[in-house]
């Protein structure tokens, strides 16, 4: 009776090689966070279902993985609801909790429901799985990690410095050439304040945010069919034609805006950032983008998007300045700003610019054949010395034949392969032979000990 | 409209300083693994359903966590069940997915499935949690991190070695004084045999896994309850209570069990494991422990069970050889040994004996007093700079005041805090404070950056 395995649609296993490359890309992040005062947190995957219905909107609630109830679960649950064959209120009757969505809201819960346990300005990071029951399409999965870092209990500038920072330094460190957008939702308000459109600013902003997907055309027509003024394309297209440095095209947009409020407040804190970013000394660039809107309403102060340069991919990117994370649990007006960095995307143009070094994916480094028990029971005190040197060694387990031995080497990508049957035993001499180029050469054991403990010396010495 | 957050009964949030104490633990486990050449791999947290069912027994199935199909799925439920109160057969037509109950029947899934990508013998570890619809409890949640190691597709007990190795580096790296017990399903097979209960051993093993819970005189009281000869329990207490060296108390089961082939077979594995342990250099104690039983039937060879000495806990760590894991998904046969972690028991052992370092738990590791606009963007440059060379660094965000700067330092445990108000930019002298001796010395800016680049060059020297 075996059952053929399957995963669900959507969802996939993690192999090895798949999972090095994402373990260094992670290793980053960690690091990079840490040095900038960000500590790790985690929340748990089921949150009470009331907890993230009606903050994703009414598409987002339907792609909420909902878990049924234990139990006898039928003798509660609307029975109208399912004679009316309406599963949604039903399924609201057998369940009560359900799959996180995002991280954004279970970190919101997080912070009021812990803030006695918190120290603010609060930085934390947290990578972990989310799920949506959204249709599979390639590269578009229902399990996926998101990788978020939120400083919360600050509305202070040098953050923002700090946020751009950590991704010119993640992604200098990866190796990927990458274009930081930067732009603030108060110049967007500003410039529909201008346009005489505050009321309107969601829509507005709505339909900017498919301008890489419909163009400048496209943007109008959209605008036109909602009942836009031309007025409004005309402005909008000036400031975003605008060419010159990010200062020019700032000046150029802040005759457009300066004259509202909260124009004013965005060009000032604009300006703030780009004076300050010289000092930064980032590799990366940064681009003032005032075409860059972010889907998401919550953001009211800088937005940021990364683009990596040189593939085509969209953001790897993304995240900015908000006012009110916690307002719907119950505390008003935290001030706080996140970014976040898609995981999977960053692996995929790594892959596409071959930037993953064979170290990052190194597995084993040596492994020993095995010629029989005796010889293998010799070998395995010498991997053991190896390990506890902090070398990542293996010893073949089965008195298999030589070549299946140094094929399951070449397949798991073992550099050196060290070969001890019952002569070497005798000589004390183990003759080591490089996968790659295929040389191969004698060692007592303190010389190859030797050996390795002077590559690992090396190795520390460029960390 | 505020909602009063919480969480679902037995789950739970993790706070930076549990987050980084379960890092740690992690960090060296994960060396350890990789040391030893394994890998690692995740799978989804959804499995189908069916994928899950008929593994973990009844109770099992009870325990997993279902998820509701999306969509129009009352239509395609089954209404009998639904109007006969069957909230299970009812539950089993309304959703084909749920969460994972451990990481082993999806291990068993996985090296099915991915057969033709993975290189044999197949060694991975996977920490990911697993779900469990348990009643909540003291200690207890519904979900929790599994971690395990397994080695597929090889009967070599050179594995049973590097495993016992494993655990030993573990702990002894962690600190804890672990005492390794052992035992072999042959042992007790051959125990049955010339007991002649052969075609009960799988009762008898349930009961005997009781003897931590229940003594000697309740097993046999439980083996006189379910018909089992008085000749059983005295067979099997003179073994158990044999004393001496792990050679010794071996001999006293021989003479028992060696007349039966398993018995022999059993003796033999147990005999060559005990004479090269030696050659492994260990630091914690190897017991032959003949009362160990383990509850899955699955084991059937070498079983292991980590107890941590000085602290009153349960098992931190199990494992064992078996020969089926996956012949229910279509390869029969197939090999293993694995082993497991109790990554929150571990925890609260670590805790219970003070084993975590300021270091290993360590969080920004020098923060720059806030002295306004001016000079925060000062600090900001310095910190930078600190970063660069791998310093944990921060700039309190807000000018605010000054305690109030220095009780967030106080709380986050950051070691030392920097000054730099206008005059000290002037001059050019910023002083540095430690906060746990209140001692306060001067640096400039070359001398501070050589401070901590000194400190960095120490430990990783240590490493």
């Amino acid at each position: 009776m075996s059952v053929k395995p399957s995963l669900p649609k959507g969802t996939r296993d993690l192999l090895p090689e798949a999972m090095q490359k994402r373990e260094y890309i992670l290793s980053v992040l960690k690091e990079v966070f840490r040095k900038y005062g960000f500590l790790p947190i985690e929340t748990p995957a089921m949150e009470n279902l009331g907890t993230l219905t009606g903050k994703y909107g009414e598409e987002g609630d339907r792609l909420i993985f909902k878990i049924l109830n234990s139990g006898d679960f039928i003798k509660k649950s609307n029975k109208d609801a399912f004679v009316a064959d309406d599963s949604n209120a039903f399924g609201q009757s057998v369940s009560e909790k359900a799959l996180r969505y995002d991280l954004t809201v279970p970190f919101a819960r997080f912070v009021v429901q812990n803030q006695n346990d918190l120290h603010f300005p609060f930085k934390r990071f947290q990578i972990q799985p989310v799920w949506r029951a959204d249709r599979p399409q390639k590269g578009r999965f229902r399990e996926f990690y998101q990788c978020d870092a939120d400083a919360v209990g600050s509305d202070s500038l040098l953050l923002e410095l700090e946020f751009i920072r950590m991704y010119d330094e993640v992604f200098k460190t990866l190796g990927v050439d990458a274009a930081i957008h930067m732009n603030n939702r108060k110049l967007l308000g500003g410039l529909a304040a201008a346009l005489g459109i505050t009321e309107r600013l969601g829509e507005f902003t709505i339909i900017l945010d498919k301008l890489d997907k419909i163009g400048e055309e496209g943007v109008r027509k959209e605008l036109d069919k909602n009942g836009f003024d031309p007025k409004v394309g005309d402005g909008l297209f000036e400031i975003i034609g605008a060419t010159g440095s990010n200062e020019e095209r700032l000046e150029v947009v802040s005759k457009l805006v300066s004259s509202t409020e909260v124009g004013a407040k965005g060009v000032e804190e604009a300006k703030f950032l780009l004076e300050n970013l010289k000092q930064l000394n980032l590799k990366n660039e940064v681009v003032l983008d005032i075409s860059l809107a972010r889907g998401l309403d919550y953001y009211t102060g800088a937005i940021f998007e990364v683009k990596a340069k040189n593939v085509e991919m969209g953001s790897i990117g993304g995240g900015g300045r908000y006012d009110d994370l916690t307002g719907i649990f119950g505390i008003k007006n935290l001030s706080g700003i996140g970014i976040s960095f898609g995981l999977d995307r960053i692996q995929i143009v790594m892959e596409e610019l071959n930037l993953f070094t064979d170290e990052q994916v190194a597995s084993t480094e040596v492994m020993f054949v095995n010629f029989g028990e005796k010889e293998s029971l010799f070998s395995l005190t010498l991997a053991n010395d190896l390990r506890d040197l902090g070398v990542k060694a293996e010893v073949y387990p089965d008195n298999a034949k030589m070549k299946k031995q140094l094929d399951f080497a070449n397949k798991k990508n073992i550099p050196n392969v060290v070969m001890i049957g019952s002569q070497e035993m005798e000589a004390g001499k183990f003759s080591m032979k490089n996968m790659l180029s295929g040389e191969q050469k004698e060692y007592s054991r303190i010389e190859l000990l030797e050996h390795f403990s002077t590559q690992k010396g090396n190795q520390y010495g460029r960390h």
